[in-house]
């Protein structure tokens, strides 16, 4: 079958490998869509970062090279021993972590925190490619109403419901998105389903507000607005209810640090680079928190699923699809560039 | 009656000034002793900051010259009209907040936070003075048991406790407490207070560590000890707790959010001068916070009180006192040196 390799910095390479089969509490899943996730890039062009070189990863055992694509959906095509309740002709959607069950976070629940976690598609082969197989406890069923192709966008989407859920708002909190990449839509999308009206997504590209007003959102574009002068006119000072940070820029921490009302959050969403310059006297002042986020549990998976199952995601004007063998230069190229917001990979093409 | 009058940036004098007489709800106080507080000295070499040079604040209606000082116990000497539950005699100290009642904060009883507070002895003629008035609804009694002298530490005691709330650790818990001065001591306090056994003090400051030790803390020089790999080891890579910041530096910023375990935060209770640069990238990998903290309410001095009650403060080698006339040469000057740790004016004196 053919399959996206990572090989190291700059090494992707499209090639025939072997049809993986699922052994006892393994499903095997014909893919149909796999999202391109900015860790991708980072591997591509910065890494490797988290899959491993050489020594293989505790929980799954695989080292460098792997097959990429950790944000995938598909359909069961066979299922191995012990496996009862997921059968052959399921359409699914793969939360991909492998985590110990032993630690702190994982017995308390908090796998996406486990102490040696591990991801499929980059600690393991993963959905670029025709088949992949995962263990049981990866797949999330997907009801009828749903597009097999749309389950791909379940993972990122439950990486921006996780960060609502960090927000800690009602459906009537006032919020701040910045960023209106495809975590920033998932935000916004998450806290419309959670009943929120007063959303505000910022901005600075006219092309990315634009894609996300089209949607329905309303923006602000902090080059000729200034942000926490508005929603302090707005809110006669009391600030917004939680903003979220999935810009990952210091105009942005710092814009939110002034709007978020006091005992109220800033999550972090965003993969931080470097350290950034933080005015942490805000948070003193009005005893405002930040507070950082990573990935999703089942819980977050259940939600995005409930919501999408309602036709709550619309992926119109920010959504395309690329086949397999585009992956660097119809793929990674563009979104590093900024042509394009979310790509899904059809294995398939 | 002799005071400390602010005059502005460097210009603190001593002189006699009228006394202030009890009007109606207020309660008039010989005053006992008068701690300096980092935020005098920011008043007096940077400043004014917090004291309004010129238009009145809105709840004390008071502007500059201010009588400093707002960390102060005394005897009641009078109660003016409406005032019934606080008697001539009664060993009180104070509670400086100013606060609207009205604002989001205040009817949510974080008027810590209020956006109109004011502070008596920044906003209002404070204790370095014989002779000072508040409201009633800012007087606090000392029972028998505590020194009325001591009773000049609530207020700072009550700055750490109100941090060491916000830190959600249980006696179980362990914690780290970052820089020994009087806020890090009292958090140290604090949270020996709550029954917890596993605190250490990180502090660069040889002088600073004997002196916190001398009272029974744990401590960790950062200069020669890695704190984050000690922490890890002991703690099998669960980590802290809580961490506290009552040193402001970024070194304290970044050893402490490598320290705290998953979902747990990092307080910060310093006032920084400017933004820090900040690895938040260790707060989204672990969804770790950062919490501000600021002042405190009257269940904190409450709680400070029933613990100095029991004899829980020691003050042995880190406070002093001085005379009224000595509180810049020999107050301001000798805290900004480092040559003094806590001072207590004498107004008598």
């Amino acid at each position: 079958m053919r399959a996206a390799v990572y090989y190291g910095n700059h090494k992707v390479e499209i090639e025939d490998v072997s049809e993986p089969e699922a052994g006892p509490g393994q499903v095997k899943i014909r893919v149909s869509r796999n999202g391109i996730c900015g860790t991708d890039l980072h591997e591509f062009y910065d890494g490797p970062i988290f899959i491993p070189p050489s020594d293989p990863h505790p929980l799954t055992h695989k080292a460098m090279p792997v097959v990429l694509g950790h944000e995938f959906s598909g359909i069961v095509t066979a299922v191995g021993a012990g496996v009862d309740d997921v059968a052959e002709g399921d359409a699914v959607t793969i939360e991909p972590i492998y985590r110990c069950g032993e630690c702190r976070p994982c017995r308390s629940g908090q796998y996406n925190l486990c102490k040696s976690i591990g991801f499929h598609g980059l600690m393991a082969d993963g959905g670029m490619a025709e088949y992949t197989v995962v263990p049981r406890n990866q797949v999330h069923k997907l009801p009828d109403s749903i597009p097999v192709e749309m389950g791909a966008l379940v993972e990122p989407m439950s990486v921006a419901y996780h960060a609502a859920v960090l927000g800690e708002v009602g459906d009537q909190s006032r919020a701040l998105v910045y960023g209106a990449g495809p975590i920033g839509i998932g935000i916004w999308f998450a806290l419309r389903g959670m009943g929120l009206t007063e959303i505000d997504v910022v901005e600075p590209s006219e092309t990315r507000r634009r894609s996300i007003e089209a949607l329905g959102a309303r923006t602000l574009d902090p080059t000729s607005v200034d942000v926490p002068a508005l929603i302090a006119d707005r809110t006669d000072g009391d600030g917004v209810d939680a903003a979220f940070d999935a810009a990952g820029v210091a105009p942005a921490v710092e814009s939110a640090l002034e709007c978020v009302g006091e005992r109220r959050p800033l999550i972090s969403v965003a993969i931080y680079d470097k350290p950034l310059s933080t005015p942490l006297i805000n948070l003193v002042l009005r005893e405002r928190r930040i507070q950082g986020t990573i990935c999703y549990t089942a819980d977050d998976y259940r939600a995005v699923i409930d919501l999408m199952a309602k036709g709550h995601y619309n992926t119109t004007g920010w959504v395309d699809t690329i086949a397999l063998g585009d992956v660097v230069d119809g793929g990674f190229e563009e979104l590093r560039a900024g042509r394009k917001m979310k790509l899904l990979v059809d294995p398939t093409a």
